[in-house]
């Protein structure tokens, strides 16, 4: 016999948790916030009858631990209302988050955007009371293996920072959720200036691994000519972030340079979606940073053309 | 019985004329001249034995006409020394000039390249006496339908210079064979100005249409940011062509931009190439550009992300 929902989920004191999205970031994060003792709530498509079945699967070190029962659900209305929703949907699907959403709110419902890129936050502040949006980066390498499966690679690190806020209680208890869970939290005052540092590698090296021809990131550190691109894109970003306000120091990009070649033959996201004939998140990572390098006045040539080159290329070709 | 090679050609006062390369340029305007009475003799690799069975078949305005016999030779030792060298080789093929041309020479051989963009003279003035050097560029839709035979779609024209000289006798000689055989041939003082303006066309076109993923003229014309880009690229060319002193007005550029959405989808020669997977001559239509941009010091960021997208695309991957 199932035990009834409510017998799973955590002390009736925690925080009521929904993932939106079952990806490997919101699988990952979702179980291992469930295994340290937190109410969560899975909102899944394909993924449901193998929860159903098998709970998560979480393999991570050589060690493989479960969820089960998992709750999982394939409609927001089922979920219903909680206080913390982490958006890990594609950004390709924030089509969907006004319909998703909605079930799931309270008059306090904190959301918080684990998306790649820039604009996510902005956008669920049209959805939900602006002081409400939080957002979060993600440093981890993860794959989700099956349906209700996901493998971590290496666990990384979450920052984590208000929309448009310093951070407050809010922010550090939900910094702590995390870090309850075994997951290292950095809470932070300005959200947009760690996702500025974090587009200083995606612009370039996500961008050119697919305008170069599907290539990993050694084939690009291999081509002198690309590499000069790398660094190009990476001072027409600073350039960008600078007339906004976030000044990040030239050693920043530097340095994430240097640990590319590293990195052997790495796949970015985008490229591993590109490849696959997935939607590619296009907006977050080049338009959104280039609309607002040009509102702030910035010469970002390298930027437009990467971009103008990535529409084309995955299929976007409106507008 | 094949009557002797010399009975075929033209009277003893008449010049010698080479035909390096037998695509469509070679078998196109080296028929030409041969049918309009001049000594043309062509060297010609894979398309000997066809050329030797049936002649040069040339089609045009539903007409076919032959050349035949023609002299068609495997070896330059065979064509032995003579007075006008046509280069119509593919740029890519370049490195086989010196092996190829020394046959061909005496003191006053005059060489005309009439490959596409820029560096072919100065190359050529390495392997001949720089003053022989001359350049042409074949404005004709033209295409090599079966070994030794030709389509021309578009007869077009023919501009022709000296290398590094205002035009003089020899040019308008030369200039008077073109005419002569039925080629609009105009006959100019600068050379490098007539290239840089075939360059802003080619330039974004060519390039745009292989890295955004092997697309015609008209998807390009279609994607406002692409057609943002073009713009910019030609912006682009023109500040590269003014520093080096060839001052192309804004309004040439904007009819070379106007014409193309009626081109229809056009696969601009560099596509067609790609799409084969034969080399394609990234290195004078993007690479001698951009190094002559920078030597005058200007800036050309577009430029130099298109060549190092090209140059990674094709397989150019060196520096």
């Amino acid at each position: 016999m199932t035990p009834d929902r409510s017998d799973v989920e955590g002390g009736s004191s925690s925080k009521r948790i929904a993932i939106l999205g079952a990806g490997s970031i919101g699988l990952y994060y979702g179980a291992r916030l469930a295994l340290a003792g937190n109410r969560v709530r899975f909102l899944v498509r394909s993924d449901r009858d193998a929860i159903e079945t098998r709970g998560i699967v979480l393999r991570e070190g050589g060690k493989v631990e479960t969820v089960f029962p998992a709750n999982a659900f394939s409609s927001a209305e089922e979920v219903g209302p909680v206080d913390l929703v982490f958006v890990t949907l594609k950004t390709t699907a924030n089509f969907e988050l006004p319909r998703l959403l909605k079930p799931l709110l309270h008059a306090q419902t904190a959301v918080v955007t684990l998306q790649n890129g820039l604009g996510n936050e902005d956008f669920l502040a049209t959805l939900v009371p602006p002081e409400n949006v939080l957002g979060g980066l993600c440093f981890i390498a993860s794959m989700r293996t099956a349906p209700g499966e996901v493998t971590c690679f290496q666990r990384g690190s979450v920052t984590l920072g208000e929309r448009a806020a310093a951070a407050g209680d809010r922010t550090r208890a939900i910094g702590a959720l995390f870090e309850q869970a075994g997951i290292p939290c950095r809470v932070v005052d300005r959200l947009d200036d760690a996702r500025w540092r974090k587009l200083i590698w995606n612009i370039p090296f996500n961008g050119l691994s697919i305008a170069a021809g599907g290539i990993p990131t050694d084939a690009i550190c291999a081509n002198p000519a690309l590499v000069a691109e790398v660094r190009a894109l990476m001072s027409e970003v600073l350039t960008a972030a600078a007339a906004l306000g976030y000044v990040i120091p030239e050693e920043f990009a530097q340095k994430q340079f240097e640990v590319t070649p590293g990195m052997g033959a790495y796949q970015p996201s985008s490229l591993v979606d590109f490849l696959a004939k997935r939607p590619v998140e296009v907006d977050p990572i080049w338009g959104e940073p280039l609309r607002r390098a040009h509102a702030a006045g910035a010469k970002v040539p390298r930027m437009e053309m990467l971009y103008a080159l990535l529409k084309q290329l995955v299929g976007e070709t409106r507008a």
